[in-house]
């Protein structure tokens, strides 16, 4: 393999496939990134063997040469040394030439790198994902999807299934569900798909979706989902993105979901995130970051107290409340989890009392959805 | 107590002192923030015994009110809780009240808090320091001296003197010395002091210094530092800083420079700081992240290898070398500490044989000098 390419082309793609690369992996090529060059460029690929990352960097963008392909080939470099050095070298083009025995010169300036590589015979290959499953999606709202619901995913490996967001679609209509067991969040979007594609119970891991969510794309180009039983591949122009699936059968959470209410109110939302996050303040010293809520007809108190640092009220008054009054005690960290992510200027909460989940609606969004459970105060 | 204060103000002060709060002492009073408030405004107090600042936030500051006294006063609050919570309220202006039992209530917009506070009678008070040995020096060369000597304090507490810097003045020139005994670094400025002033082996902390640079302004203001047997004062505006001295002998440094050279070069900066960055990617492996320099007569080769990673080169051409060629190797990272707090565009470097300590040297300040010993290679 002997190529040149454009160093800051070499910087992003390295960047883009960088977190698929394992980082405690026992076997060796793994903690690799590998790079295939042929015909149509340069293709860059890691795995963990829970996701893989594969991009393309062209030969050509818009008529300016952007890798010049010498000699066909492929090698497998450290990722943690190939990254780090990339980054710092001096020139605008990167020269990569493979020696016998996995030796690889890489030129920039007058800089000479001498790298032992690894046979990329070695590296596994990415699974073939049946395209029999497909829809199309707005990058920004797949973003948004994976930003709103990810959030609400468990960090404890007791329950697998409740690491990962659940996909469902049916009608054209995506919906994304995550729980923890104390918050779900939920939120649905119309996609581009075939009218009869059903599916239920993909389960997708929370960490990959993070890790989806950073490469894509902040705007409205579309984006294909391709959906298997044991994985998920998403196309992004150039690039794809892998994950296995996780086993099992999620929750049926369609009972939790209360659907009257008999306290609701309307607030902003930023005002409202401001003083929680004051209230949080005083509040870490407990456990559960416990904050009240007292409401009233036309005010919303909100206060917290710790032991340790003192008490905390606010009020905010002049909103809109409708239904009984109620005090209701919850985690605050749940309640800015949700807030962190909404982006409408206002925001709505129906309870129906103060031991039942309350939910946080968007006037502007029907198709979000955050559900709180309450923490009982004596 | 019960003052209102500018909250930008306050923030300021707390940020100010708050580098002084003792952050595992078993004194619960020095994990708090000590304010007083008289007819001058809002003093502000913070130690952890080792180093103490203080600072005033006065009644008026160009006409503006910034602090109204209503009642005079002091208390003791959390460092923790006051600085975060501060940072948050919503409102431009804050108030403050002590109320029975240091119960002490902030109030900002539609914002409360009562936090439990402490007597400010058990909070120490700082020190006394006679001002009859007193220089002037401007802010920012105070703040360049420290930051080039700094780096080389030693963290090993094995032989204390030498993780402080030490100060010497004599005939109006302030010199300032650290060595952690692989480099040296050193730099000299003209102050303002009385001609009969003279003192030698005042070796300040290295981390109070680390504190105190951060102070200091980077700007030609005049700041007062007054030195006794047991501690140092700096006066800057309406802030003091306070920190002990260490005890003992500093070793004499004056044989360990060499007078003489003979191989000499002068480099530019960052060409050579980006090659050495570059060569210790691949230096990192070994315990010494060892970088060799080859010279020769106009020109200097970089290089370094890495049993893991391979290996590195980079010729700088067309430097002006004197003298004789010359192999010499040594730990990459002190060379980058040094290079890092050079401003000047070009060094010199002044070596004595692959085994004695080389020299690097500013052609635009000749008060600066840094030392570096080299690594013996076979």
């Amino acid at each position: 393999m002997k190529i040149s390419i454009l160093k800051n082309q070499l910087v992003q793609a390295i960047q883009n496939v960088h977190k698929a690369v394992s980082s405690k992996s026992t076997i060796p090529v793994l903690s690799g990134i590998k790079m295939a060059a042929d015909e149509q460029g340069l293709h860059f690929t890691a795995t963990d063997l829970e996701i893989g990352i594969e991009t393309l960097v062209p030969t050509l963008i818009d008529d300016e040469e952007i890798v010049q392909v010498k000699e066909a080939g492929a090698i497998v470099l450290s990722a943690r040394f190939f990254g780090e050095i990339v980054r710092k070298l001096p020139g605008k083009t990167v020269e990569i030439e493979v020696k016998q025995n996995y030796l690889t010169i890489i030129r920039s300036g007058k800089t000479e790198y001498n790298l032992h590589g690894l046979d990329h015979e070695e590296f596994p290959r990415l699974p073939q994902v049946a395209d029999n499953q497909v829809f199309s999606v707005q990058s920004d709202i797949l973003k948004d999807m994976i930003r709103q619901t990810s959030l609400a995913v468990s960090t404890e490996e007791i329950r697998p299934v409740l690491t990962g967001v659940v996909f469902a679609l049916k009608n054209g209509n995506l919906k994304f569900v995550a729980t923890d067991s104390h918050r779900l969040a939920t939120r649905e979007s119309i996609v581009e798909a075939p009218p009869e594609l059903e599916f239920a119970n993909v389960i997708v891991p929370g960490k990959a979706l993070n890790e989806l969510g950073r490469l894509l794309a902040d705007d409205d180009s579309l984006v294909d989902v391709l959906v298997s039983e044991n994985q998920v591949l998403v196309k992004m122009g150039l690039t794809k993105f892998y994950t296995r699936l996780i086993d099992g059968q999620y929750p049926d959470i369609s009972r939790i979901i209360p659907s009257t209410f008999k306290t609701g109110l309307t607030v902003n939302t930023k005002e409202l995130q401001g003083s929680i996050e004051r209230a949080s303040l005083v509040a870490k010293e407990n456990d559960n970051n416990l904050v009240r809520f007292n409401i009233k007809h036309n005010r919303l108190e909100i206060t917290s107290n710790s032991p340790d640092a003192g008490k905390y009220s606010e009020p905010i008054d002049e909103i809109e409340v409708t239904g009984d009054e109620l005090v209701i005690a919850f985690n605050s960290k749940y309640f800015l989890d949700a807030l962190r992510v909404i982006d409408s200027p206002d925001i709505l909460i129906e309870f129906t009392g103060s031991m039942s989940p309350f939910l946080i609606k968007l006037p502007d969004n029907p198709r979000y959805l955050h559900l709180i459970l309450p923490v009982r105060i004596y």
